[in-house]
């Protein structure tokens, strides 16, 4: 019987993951490997019941040359995505409910709430599938898991992706590039809207706790920024967007917060009432900005988010270069018996890394190379001797 | 002295309108005419002060071949624009402060405020630019003051643009292709993130009285819609999203909401008390949509506003052959001696129509023969006779 | 039994058949028929064998809402294509040699062959596959043998598709739009290609028996055309580009050519003697006006070929549009019982027209009108009263 | 007075070289330097003549924030571009005519011809101008001329720019990878078209010498490549294609060739009798190889170049990013007292090396790491440790 590769998506899509799976299932068929899909991330092996059909057609999908022939021509991924994490599971899928699992009690946001860890299921269904090896594609939380497996024995590679770069051990995460790509394009498009109307124009960016798409974007569409690393002082941003603007000929200026960006005194509000369902309100950084300036100087806005877009469409050709290399990197590794390494880029040179603990928690910005925390923007000079994407794994 | 065409834009900008200004430029001064931009639309004529240098230098820009040689090649307008109203302005420019015009009282929103208007003024500075004529190139607010300027005796020819195409008297207003060909584009690419995850896909569009811009982005991306002509019945939308997901393989769904889309019992929510600044957070349809699908059925969804995007960047080859079209029959009726007219597209061909009354108020679709009040999607049966954007003016 | 369409698609691909196909499956389906898709054009009806299982699996694919989901997100014919006319046939299909067909002796390009007309054959293959209706999407030559069908009894409806946009007695065929909105933004972006380096740059585009696609890119770009339905005079268009070289402040200058334009005295050159496998390497008019140029100025020139870019990738709005109505078109025909029709635009309006006798050869640019016989430009005034495209069907 | 920077583009232009332009004019006048942009390359040094106003205006063109501010958001040269090599003269510029310049004979294609080296006439504009220091953007020969200049004791900063990526001593050139983006997309969109017609789609990309653009495009759309470094068997290549098409349920297949691509026994041809200007036409390698196939298969082929576009256009992120790290990198180089100097990436990282001697020719594929010379395609194995960009300074 050939030995079988388990290959799965987890989180968010980006563009490049259907790329990844393409050059698995082929390089695996190629090494008498039989390649098997296993859909929507880790929730396809704790939900997987493989004595129900139903089950099994809807977590398990058996990759060859054929079915994946044309899937890296579209974004998104071929074998869908979960935030499902089997340690952390609010709640156990139907077919396991009675059963006993270890909980504990894990606090997020000033809520604690009990969660289960249902590993065993997950070695079970991977024994039962006879998984040689576990191929992981994922951001932070996927990853972690993944390491997790690794000290429980399973053989596993993992493969960094994530729009927002902020990886351990990495330079540079399948999706990255194509999100700058998108949000330059988007930002030097709209500048049309916003110098028509001789407004400060302030675009907000996915981006919680690091600022890479902020930053970078701002890099090459040369604009200032605001990203969650640095809290800025709001006056002097102001200050900054109204002389920029005065200066401009076309009488307008640009700001780019990424969604965890802050000023000094600035907490994100959840504003009115709960509304019939216990929902509030969260704020928008863009928005309170754009409130901010109005109240302080008159001066109209245009808030506008940059949002799925980013996610969405075909790689450009960075990524299809990283996410070919990447899934090519992967099987090399498993060739040679390698296992418990994640793909990665290191000092501008592809390489095989450990798979991040979680404690490390996500990358961040190097502000002293990176960031102008005077000026709000990124730091132009001495990048002589950086990698490519002037940061370090 | 050469004759005089001033041109102004007004309201959002959209693609197209630099193309306008383009070809009367080079018409015009093949014609002998001398070209003056007036920037920032009606404001140019309101907040003009001939006697300052600045002020002239802020609103006046004389047009010639030469600076306007490649503006067709970008969005935005090269003229700037504004929402100012003459005849409704909330407060005096600086240098009219202390002079007397007519006041009334208008309300929105509930809220009455006084209106000045300036009319005097306007008509004074045209006559100081010497204008022979007027070319004003708006939507519906823009468009009722040519209007008024042209019951006032003066030579104006209206062109109409909106992304929303909801101008009277016209089938097609420049915006409107593009800012479908993008909103089709941003929906089609999306596709991966929404099947990824398997949610149901909510789409916002602008469009706050008519629904065009849904209608027809829905009708070339066979999905539902919600437009402000209809309120929908929730548990039927719900129902139907629902099944939509269930027979997609893929295991998603989508449907498009105007911004002014509404179901029965619904009504747009302002939430929260008011902020430091008196502001309160309006509520987005979209996202009530999504609280409501998430309490009756559980699903998961991701909401996609699509706005900004829409109107920047390069015209598709419609709106730019319409609108090279609008400028130059601007020019022959003004050769001909026609004033007081709009240009237009009536029954599928190009025509001079009366600039429209705004007593009228928006254009709307109709719901006959273009909408399914059952299915909340586009009716595509008996389309033989209509003009090819399928609607009347 | 439920009644069977057959649809098929002939000729060059253009983006929007595969909106047509979806349109009429799903129409179809919902009107309780059977949707037969025959592949590879009238290839399908000519050579297939229903009694070979290979020939039926590769001519014949049973359309269904599932198989045809998805198509309309990509260019190409989800069908394919060829350029087979069954009145024409250079060769019998292996399985109808030996068999008697009608022949005649045709000409082109001055040289005589023998073609046989196989129409015997498709009419079998159409009963055997119980058509009720023929849905044929094509050009002229793919329209011509749908008339054919017509004149033999069989229930026809035809849907005109180019991107040269030259069927007769409609104003628009499904492809056009797409390749001016490619056309256009290839020319506006190797603008800087051309004025970097200061020359003349020289654009080819399909087009050998009618202008329009030259002429509507030259008119949203604003540069020279040289059309077939003119010969213009070599040294007026020289004179042209290079005093439009030196009044551009880029010293640069642009024209569009058709395949098929020509000045007097110009004839398209075969040159060289034959190659190996009795090859001529036939001119092309692009890089014969630069050798031209070069030699009576000194200038140097970019060439730059319009090709399969104009019908690859997806349809635009307008396309969209057109082929989703056309599709709905041809169905509401079928329900009302109409045969031997064509979809079209005429004065602006949808409507149902005669499908075209091929004697009245491919539509031509109307000249007074739309072209500026001594300035060798489209014609920009005057357009009141004309259709949307300009042009009449 | 302010210390002054010349700045020039040479050779072809591609998308990124106005970022560096702006880059070094914002750094430039940041650091109180004047910067001086010489228009047309060196040409602006040789044909520069100091006592004519006209000449003046033509190739000097004073750079500041005002007037690079936008050009950024566009491709192609704000400085324009020439392929002039002022040790390589053909013929001197008028002004020049008659003074004494050294000549030598070169050789080229088979054809010597004597020119003229117009060094000092560069080094008196030069000290004419009060050049502190140059910085030129070019390829091979551009820089050629720059390490001339530095051995002449001028202090030079080089930048490499060619989308061939072939400058030897980095692993990166500013235009490679918007053309690897262009390129694929070209390629997957005309899949489309390749596809419905069942045909063998041969693509021709430029690269005469290094088959950097082939490669890197096949390695992201998983195709077969003929790049120079490499003669292929032409039987074996057919019999490739033949099968791919034949194994693929489309049924065709896709090759990418070099311009310089060459199988064994082939030379390109130059065919045909001189025509009335001298010139013979010169085979394209696509074309040829269609022929070859056509012969031994009957297969149809489609035979699409890819050319200008692949320079056209905004630049992607990658260039961008690169473009301005480059820039920024020459003055930081500047400002540390050093020159001789080019900017380049080796092993991953930004670094300033060796302006390339000649005498090295273009820069290689490295055929064992990169190429498959049994199966035409790039290698995906191994490529851990190798630097993002697969190859090596």
């Amino acid at each position: 019987m050939p030995k079988r590769i388990v290959i799965l998506t987890g989180g968010g899509d980006v563009p490049g993951l259907n790329a990844v799976i393409k050059q698995v299932t082929y390089r695996g068929v190629g090494m008498d490997y039989e390649v098997v899909g296993v859909r929507r991330g880790w929730e396809g092996l704790t939900h997987l019941n493989l004595d129900d059909a139903d089950s099994k057609s809807r977590y398990i999908l058996p990759l060859t040359p054929l079915n994946t022939r044309t899937i890296d021509r579209t974004g998104g991924t071929f074998l869908h995505s979960s935030r499902t994490n089997p340690a952390k599971m609010k709640s156990l899928p139907e077919h396991l409910k009675g059963l006993t699992f270890p909980t504990k009690d894990i606090e997020k946001g000033g809520k604690v709430s009990t969660v289960f860890d249902v590993t065993t299921q997950v070695l079970k269904n991977l024994e039962a599938l006879g998984a040689d090896t576990v191929i992981a594609i994922g951001g932070d939380d996927t990853l972690s898991y993944a390491r997790r497996l690794h000290d429980e024995g399973v053989k596993v590679i993992a493969i960094p992706k994530t729009m927002d770069n902020d990886v351990q051990h990495t330079e540079y995460c399948i999706g990255f590039s194509t999100a700058i790509t998108r949000a330059e394009s988007a930002i030097q498009r709209q500048r049309t809207t916003v110098g028509s109307h001789e407004r400060i124009g302030i675009f907000r960016i996915f981006g919680r706790d690091a600022g890479y798409t902020a930053l970078y974007t701002a890099y090459v569409t040369n604009i200032r920024c605001v990203i969650p690393e640095f809290k800025v002082d709001l006056d002097n941003l102001i200050n900054l967007l109204v002389q920029d603007k005065k200066s401009n000929p076309s009488n307008y200026s640009l700001v780019l917060l990424s969604e965890g960006a802050e000023w000094e005194g600035y907490q994100v509000k959840h504003f009115g009432e709960a509304d019939a369902y216990g929902h509030q309100k969260k704020a928008n950084v863009g928005d309170d900005l754009a409130v901010e300036i109005k109240a302080k100087t008159k001066e109209e806005t245009i808030v506008s988010d940059l949002t799925y877009d980013l996610r969405s469409g075909d790689p450009d050709f960075t990524d299809k270069l990283v996410a070919c290399t990447y899934g090519n990197m992967a099987m090399d590794a498993l060739a040679e018996g390698n296992s418990g390494l994640m793909t990665g880029i290191v000092n501008g040179c592809f390489d095989m890394v450990e798979i991040p603990d979680p404690k490390l928690g996500p990358r961040k910005v190097e502000l002293g190379s990176m960031y102008n925390t005077e000026r709000y923007r990124p730091n132009y000079s001495n990048k002589r001797g950086l990698p490519i994407f002037l940061c370090r794994a």
